[in-house]
C-alpha cells in the first residue's frame, strides 16, 4: 500500500511489462506527415485470408487509433527513469515565441526540487520549464485564431482519419450514414479543419508547452469521442509507482487523456513521473494539492496559494486544468434542499471556503488572472461542474443548470484570451434527461465542447457504476459530447486498482465507439466490419485480435474450447456443431451456389426494391433447379 | 462437465446454498390479494436509522420487486426432487376449463416417460398434464377478453405497484416525471388495468396450466421492464444439474424469466427438472428439440415431428415458445449478400429446410395449427427473429424489416384465436438505427410486446458484450421494450457459467432499471432515492444492502477498508477523509445551519424561482452572520 521509492527508482525499476507488450498480430505503423517529423502512431492489426474452397483471399490490415505512444512500440527502449522523448521541441522551439527559464517560478515548486528528502522519490531528469515570452500567447486556440496551422494541427488531422482512404476500394468501407445532432463530421479530416475547429472554440487541443512528449490529439464533437481515465492515489491509498502504472495501463487500452487526481502525499512528484512518462495530455484538478498545502482546511485556501500551484503545475507540463470556478457563493443555497448536496470534491471545497469567508469565490473573481496564466504555457481549461447531480433525484436541478450558465459566461471570457476551454457535465442523470444537458451546453456555452462523467443512469448499482455510466455515456457521447469520463466499478466504493482501471477503459472505448458509429464517423465502422466478416468466416484469431480486448475474448473462448484446432472450428461452447447459426447459413449460401445462386446475387446487386419484391412474388422460382 | 446423474439424484443433492441465502437485512413478505391465497411475494430491506445529532431518525424498509421465488424464503423447504408447491393449481381447477390427462399425448414425451434408461437422470415426481376441455380456450388473454380477471391479473397488480402506496407520506417518493414513447403507465395499478393490457394484446402473462409452479408475472411496455436469461446446455458441454443451478442463480438476481435452450443431451429431461423448480415462466425454441430428433438435419423436419414437439413441450408446462414463423423462403436470398448472415439458430434451421424442400417454412402454413395447440395449454408465442441482423452492417435491413412484417401479420392471426403474443427484436444495431425498429414493431405488430435481444451497439468488444447490448437495451427498453433478453460477456466466445449468468444478469437489471426511471415508472425511483440518501448519510451497510449486488458493491468497499469501524466512516479509500466531497457537504450544512440555516431553508422550501433569484441577488447578506 505504501510508497516503497527505493524499489522504484532501483536500476530494476521499469515498466510493467504488461503494458509494453505489442499486441496479438500487430505492429506500430507510422503516416508521415508535410515533414519528416509529423509521425503519426497507429496499431495495424493483420488479418489472415478467407478460405474459398481451397482459394486464399486476402483480407486488408486494420489500422486503429493508437493512444499507448512508445511503450508498444518495439523499436524503442522504454526507461520510465529517463521518460519519453521530446516530440514537439522542435515545433515549440521553431514558433521562437516561448523562452526556458532558469528555475520553476512556483516557490513551493522549487522547495520541492531542492528538499534533499524528497532526493529518493524525485524524477531525475525534470527540464527545466519554459513559459511564453512577454507579451505572447502560445495557446493552440490563439495560433488558429491567427490562421496558423500548427504541426499538432496537421498530426491530428492525419490521426482522426484512420487511414480512410486505404479502406476506399474495400467492402469494409460500407456504413450506415450516421445521426449526429448538429455534429459536421467532414468525409475526410483535413488540418485546414482542425484549425478552424479549434478557432471557433468548438474543439481544443490540450498541449501545454512544458509537456512535449504528448502526441497531440484533440477533444471537439466533430472528431472521435475521446475518453479519460481518472487516476491519482488518495491519503488511504496506493504509491508512485502504482500512480505510473496505472498511466501505461490506461493508455494502452484507450485513455486518450489521464487525469491525476491525486489527493495523498507527494503529489508533485507523482504527477512529475507521470507527465514525463506521458504520450497523452494529462488533466488536474489544482484545488485538491492546494488543499493539501493547507491542510485540509478550506477555509484557510487563498488567491495567492492557488494561483502558485497553478504555476506550478503548468510549469510541468499539466495540459488542462478542472477549475471549479462556476461555484458561485449565491449558488450554495440552492443546493441545501438536494438528496446528495455537492458530490464534486473541487465544487464542496469551494463552497466550503465561500461560506467560511461569506465572499465570493476568488476562482470566480480572479477568472481572468487564472486566464494569463494559461496563455503562457497553453493550459486548457476544463470548466469544472462542481455542482453537478450525485443522484437521479439531484439531476438538472436549479444549482447544476445556473453553474452551467456561469460556465458559459467564463467560456466567453475565456475566449477572449483566445484560451482553450471545455466544459464539464454530470454526474447522475435519468435517461430521459440527458439530452437536454448536451443542449444547454452547447447554447449557454457556445459549443465548447462537452466533457462528462458518465452520466450514471441509475443510483442502485454500486460495484456496477460502469456500466450504470456506459449507457449515458454512449447516448451524450452520440448527443455531442466530445470526451467521456470514464468510471470504474470502484466507483463510490473504493480507489480502483489496474483491474478497474482496465475495466473502466474498455467500457469506455465501448460507449466511445458506440457514439462515433451513431454520429456516422467516416471510419468508425471499419473495425466493426471487419470483426464481424472474422466472425462470420471462423476466422477466430482475427476476431480476437481486431477486438477492443484480445486477451480476454481469447481467454473466455479458451475456457471450453483450448485447443489450437478449435481456433479454426466452425462453432463453439455457445451452441455446439450442430446448432452454429453461422454455420448453418455457410451450408445454406454453399448449397444455393451450387443451385443458382446467379439468378439470386445477380438480382441482389441491383439492390432494387421492386427487384426484391418480385423476388418474393416468383420465390419458388428461384430455387427451382432445387432438387 | 459431462452430467454426473448419480449424483444429481442423491439424496444429497440440492440446489446451490448460494442462492437459497437470504439477502442482507432483508426478509420476504408476501402481501395479500382479495382472496386468502393470492400472496404476493417481496423482499423488503430494512434500513439502519439516520443519526442527527444523537437523535436517531427512522427510515423505512424499502420492498423491492422479488423474482427469486421459494427459494430465498427461509420458512419453505427446499428440495428439489420434489419440485415447488403448486401455487396456481387452485386457480385453475377453478376455472373449470382443463381436464387432466391420463397420459402425455406426445409419443416421443411418452417415450422418455418409460424409458428405463433414463431412470438415473428422470425427475421423480412428473404430474399428470392437463389439457383445456374440448372446445374451450384457456388463455390469459381469452379471459381477459371475457372481461374475466384472473387471480393471475390481481396478484400482477398488486407486484408491479411495489407497495407504492406505503411511501405515500416520505421524501423518498420525489421523482422526476417520466418521458415514455407512448407508454401509458398508471399512478396505481389495478387489476382492471391489466386485464385491460392483456385483452388488447399489449401485454402477456405467460402461465402454462402445465406450470403451476409459477409466480405470475406479466410482459408490456405499461408495466415494469422484465429481464429474460438463456439457460442450457449445449452438445460442447454442461449437465442437467448445472442447468437447474443456473435457473436458481439467475432467479436470485433477478431474471423475470428464463429460457431452457439447451441442444445437448437429454433436453427432455433436462427442461423437466427447470420447469418443475421454476417460479418464473420458463421459454424453450422447440426447434433446436426437433433437430436433435432428427439428428441434426435440418432437412429431415417435418410438421408433424414438431407439432409432436410442441405437445410434449406444451405438456411438460413450457409458458413460451420462440417460433420463428416469420423466415419466409422467399426471404432468404435477401439474406445472400449480408455481412453475417442469417445468425440466429431457428432462422438457420429453417432457411435450410425451406431451401432444401423448396417450400414454404411449415411453421408459416401451419401457424393456425400452432395456435390450437397454444390456446389449449396457454402457452404464449414469442415471435422469433430469425433473420435479425447479426452485425452492424446488416442492421435494419430489407431481410429483417421483411420478417418484421409477417410477424405483424401472424401477430393479428394468433389473436383471432386468442393466443398472446410476442414479438422478437434485434440484435446488433447502431444507436442511431434502435427508435425505428421500435417504431416499426409497435406499428406493424400492433402493440404487442417487444422482446429484443440487446441490441448490441457494436461489434468490436467479444467480451464485454453485455456492455455493448446494455447501451442499445437500455435504449431500447425507454423507447417501449416490454423485455429484454440479457447477453452475457461469453456471448460470441462459449457457454456462459454461473458467474456469466449473474454478470449478464445484474446488466440487464440495471438496463431495465434506467428505461422504468426513464419512463417514470411511479414506484421505480424510491430505490434510488433511498439508496442515494444512505450513501450521502454514510449508511455504508445501507448501501450495500438496497444495491443490485450486496455481495460485490460490499466485496469492492472492503478490499481497501476492510474493518467494521471503517462502515461508519465519512469517507471511503476512493477519496480519502479530507476530500469526501459528501462530507464536506455535511460540514457546510452543518456550519450553515449554526449560522442561518432558517432563511437558507424556508427560501427553498417555496420552490420558487423568483425566491431564489432573490436570493442570488442578496446572496451576501444570508451569510451575514458568518464571521
Amino acid at each position: 500500500m505504501s510508497a516503497n521509492p527505493e524499489s522504484f527508482l532501483s536500476k530494476n525499476a521499469k515498466v510493467d511489462e504488461r503494458a509494453v507488450e505489442s499486441f496479438p498480430n500487430s505492429q506500430k505503423i507510422y503516416i508521415q506527415g508535410s515533414r519528416d517529423d509529423i509521425q503519426v502512431p497507429m496499431r495495424e492489426i493483420s488479418q489472415s485470408p478467407t478460405l474459398v474452397g481451397t482459394e486464399k483471399q486476402k483480407n486488408p490490415s486494420i489500422a486503429v487509433y493508437d493512444t499507448s505512444g512508445p511503450y508498444t512500440d518495439p523499436t524503442v527502449d522504454i526507461d520510465i527513469r529517463s521518460g519519453l522523448d521530446h516530440l514537439r521541441k522542435v515545433w515549440i522551439d521553431g514558433r521562437d515565441d516561448t523562452e526556458e527559464l532558469e528555475q520553476f517560478t512556483s516557490e513551493y515548486g522549487c522547495a520541492r526540487m531542492q528538499s534533499p528528502e524528497l532526493e529518493q522519490i524525485r524524477y531525475q531528469h525534470t527540464p527545466l520549464p519554459r513559459r511564453a515570452k512577454t507579451g505572447k500567447n502560445v495557446s493552440q486556440m490563439h495560433y488558429a485564431r491567427q490562421g496558423i496551422i500548427t504541426p499538432e494541427m496537421e498530426y491530428i488531422a492525419i490521426r482522426e482519419n484512420q487511414k480512410l482512404e486505404s479502406y476506399q476500394e474495400q467492402d469494409l468501407l460500407h456504413r450506415h450514414p450516421g445521426m449526429g445532432f448538429d455534429a459536421e463530421i467532414p468525409e475526410v479530416m483535413t488540418p485546414e479543419f482542425v484549425r478552424d475547429e479549434v478557432a471557433r472554440g468548438r474543439a481544443i487541443i490540450p498541449a501545454n508547452i512544458n509537456h512535449p512528449e504528448i502526441e497531440p490529439m484533440i477533444i471537439g464533437r466533430n472528431f472521435l469521442v475521446k475518453i479519460n481515465a481518472n487516476i491519482g492515489n488518495s491519503a488511504v491509498t496506493s504509491s508512485i509507482e502504482e500512480e505510473v502504472e496505472k498511466m501505461t495501463w490506461a493508455i494502452r487500452w484507450g485513455a486518450d487523456t489521464v487525469m491525476d487526481l491525486s489527493t495523498g502525499k507527494n503529489i508533485h512528484e507523482t504527477r512529475e513521473w507521470i507527465i514525463r512518462n506521458s504520450p497523452v495530455p494529462i488533466g488536474s484538478v489544482p484545488i485538491y494539492q492546494a488543499l493539501e498545502k493547507v491542510n485540509g482546511k478550506a477555509e484557510d485556501l487563498t488567491w495567492e496559494l492557488f494561483r502558485d500551484t497553478l504555476i506550478e503545475q503548468a510549469e510541468q507540463g499539466v495540459d488542462y486544468f478542472t477549475i471549479h470556478a462556476g461555484v458561485r457563493l449565491s449558488y450554495i443555497p440552492l443546493t441545501a434542499r438536494r438528496m446528495t448536496g455537492i458530490v464534486s470534491r473541487g465544487g464542496a471545497i469551494m463552497a466550503k471556503w465561500c461560506l467560511s469567508h461569506h465572499r465570493e469565490s476568488f476562482l470566480y473573481t480572479h477568472f481572468e488572472d487564472i486566464c494569463e496564466i494559461m496563455k503562457a504555457y497553453d493550459v486548457s481549461f476544463s470548466l469544472g461542474d462542481g455542482l453537478r447531480p450525485g443522484s437521479i433525484a439531484d439531476a438538472n436541478d436549479e444549482a447544476q443548470f445556473a453553474e452551467l450558465e456561469t460556465l458559459g459566461e467564463l467560456t466567453r471570457l475565456a475566449w477572449e484570451h483566445d484560451v482553450q476551454v471545455m466544459v464539464e457535465g454530470p454526474g447522475h442523470v435519468p435517461m430521459h434527461m440527458i439530452k437536454v444537458n448536451m443542449e444547454k451546453e452547447l447554447k449557454d456555452c457556445q459549443e465548447a465542447p462537452f466533457y462528462t462523467l458518465g452520466p450514471l443512469t441509475t443510483d442502485i448499482a454500486p460495484g456496477y457504476d460502469h456500466i450504470t455510466s456506459a449507457i449515458g455515456a454512449a447516448m451524450i457521447g452520440w448527443y455531442g459530447t466530445a470526451m467521456l469520463c470514464y468510471v470504474t466499478p470502484k466507483e463510490h466504493l473504493g480507489l480502483p486498482d489496474k483491474d478497474d482501471v482496465k475495466e473502466g477503459i474498455i467500457t469506455y472505448k465501448i460507449a466511445a465507439h458506440a457514439a462515433d458509429l451513431g454520429k456516422g464517423h467516416p471510419a468508425a465502422q471499419i473495425r466493426d466490419n471487419a470483426l464481424s466478416k472474422a466472425r462470420f468466416e471462423f476466422r477466430w484469431e482475427d476476431q480476437f485480435n481486431l477486438s477492443l480486448d484480445p486477451d480476454r475474448s481469447r481467454e473466455y473462448h479458451d475456457q471450453t474450447l483450448p485447443k489450437e484446432g478449435h481456433k479454426v472450428a466452425h462453432f463453439c461452447s455457445m451452441c455446439g456443431p450442430n446448432f452454429c447459426s453461422m454455420k448453418i447459413t455457410q451450408d445454406v449460401r454453399e448449397y444455393a451456389k451450387n443451385q443458382g445462386i446467379d439468378d439470386m446475387q445477380s438480382a441482389l446487386e441491383d439492390g432494387m426494391h421492386e427487384k426484391a419484391e418480385e423476388f418474393r412474388e416468383k420465390g419458388g422460382e428461384i430455387y427451382s433447379k432445387v432438387s
